[in-house]
């Protein structure tokens, strides 16, 4: 071989070891997936604001939905069922109240809820929520989301609902 | 000419003039245009409440913009200049506020801000109002809208900021 392509080799073989690791690695099970690219511009569904500090979902709402969870929420009704894939991001930002107008402040941050047939524990939706730099919050999905959304089973587990 | 392509022409003509009277008419001048077909899927910029129900612009508003307008919101800061054709569209409904919650109920009426060099009385752009039916809503542009937007010149007479 020649000894300078050799050398190169030699040198890069770390960096490639570690490279073909990182593709041949298997999906992160159990591990959060991030923040899906794009939400901003998935159609927005509704705002809300919930404006008590000491709720567990204070803060103002803006709701988006990827197409297969749009077409869902766009038929409406009060029976829903959304397809493997669906998914909602709530970005939540702090209330700001002046001047007679409610507002959304700093971003608190975005809540993810993906229908997914193997999250069994959770009534088929997988949740993650992440800080403004969308970094992963640890929550205990049963805890933190399953226990209310549970009470939502007509419209598949789903509060939200689109503004016409 | 052949006598059946001339009966066929006979029958055809007042379509064909009425046709190519529509097609030659001049634009339509201080006639409200429509609601923008679409504008419901165009991103979400941001979303408030104005919960005084005496307020002149009372309700929950959704705001959306054409992509033209969306490239200027997007790179923000506190002075913005938008180019011809900037649309933006803000969705007002009814302010509800139950459980802790602000939330948006029944539809009031669509807003339609359209940049248009040739609406000099209200600052370059042109103004129009719809019901939740499509229907204009008939509006003084420079004492319902000018008056108020014309405060916000550093920002080419827009008030909305995007929610990143």
């Amino acid at each position: 071989m020649d000894r300078a392509l050799g050398l190169r080799l030699a040198r890069a073989t770390p960096a490639l070891v570690a490279l073909s690791l990182l593709v041949a690695a298997p999906p992160a099970r159990g591990k959060e997936r991030g923040l899906p690219r794009g939400y901003r511009t998935w159609v927005h569904v509704k705002s809300m604001a919930v404006t008590d500090p000491d709720h567990g979902m204070y803060g103002f709402h803006n709701v988006y939905a990827n197409p297969a969870a749009l077409r869902v929420l766009r038929a409406g009704g009060a029976e829903m069922r959304f397809p493997e894939g669906a998914e909602i991001v709530v970005s939540i930002y702090e209330v700001e109240t002046r001047g007679g107008a409610v507002n959304a402040g700093a971003k608190r941050r975005d809540v993810v809820k993906t229908k997914d047939r193997t999250a069994t524990a959770t009534g088929g939706w997988r949740f993650a929520a992440f800080d403004p730099k969308g970094r992963p919050i640890a929550i205990d999905p049963v805890s933190d989301c399953h226990a209310c959304h549970a009470g939502a089973r007509k419209s598949d587990l789903v509060f939200t609902r689109f503004s016409p």
